[in-house]
């Protein structure tokens, strides 16, 4: 079966970091909150969507980077949410969050505007975050 | 290993539903979203803090109750998070979203005051969710 195409207001918002066996990780391009999204490359809109096996490599994946992500930030807090309000196809947030940073303690959807990464900033950060994920 | 209690904020917002294996499950008290939250009984800040056989149950009651709720709602969306910025202790959120709701489309966060319900009308609410699930 064919991959869906990313939709493309993630693809606009976010840079593909790497392929995972179930989903295409991304990083978001706003500075403002270390924030990566998981998009299953599979026809979904619902996490219940998937199949068995499928949402069992969600969830190790939904691991695998949230585990990378605390190790390389030292969050307070991760935010993890399927919400897909705006757009449609499954796409799983995974979000750093610090009690300093620009919305806590709200949810991060819809808060200002986002600021952008310089290049150099963006690619240490992927270059952390892709070092710790296992190989 | 004892449970840890119930957080007094989430015990004061809702309603418990049923136990389930790993979670309770909890009713929201805010009639303006079908708003259903798990809350695992065992120490955990993140669902990365859970063992790995946790994880796998509190997935299983993820799908379980989103397929209930959808069933029961017929939502046009879920939302389904791990946040924990205001409440610590693990919990997650699995709320039917409907694009005339007070919210949509941003996230229930935050947003409003909430509208308890009134006795009849949770008791059905919770009736047909607790039907939904499998015995």
């Amino acid at each position: 079966m064919n991959s869906p195409a990313t939709d493309p207001r993630l693809s606009t918002d976010s840079t593909l970091l790497a392929t995972l066996t179930l989903s295409d990780l991304r990083l978001m391009n706003d500075s403002r909150f270390p924030w990566l999204i998981l998009v299953p490359r599979v026809e979904a809109t619902e996490i219940i969507d998937l199949s068995a096996p499928d949402r069992t490599r969600l969830l190790d994946e939904i691991v695998t980077v949230s585990t990378a992500l605390r190790d390389v930030t030292r969050c307070y807090k991760l935010n993890v949410a399927a919400l897909g309000n705006l757009v449609r196809q499954l796409h799983v947030h995974i979000i750093a969050r610090f009690t300093s940073d620009a919305a806590w303690p709200k949810p991060v959807w819809g808060i200002g505007e986002a600021v952008a990464y310089k290049a150099a900033e963006r690619d240490r950060l992927a270059d952390q975050i892709l070092g710790a994920l296992p190989r």
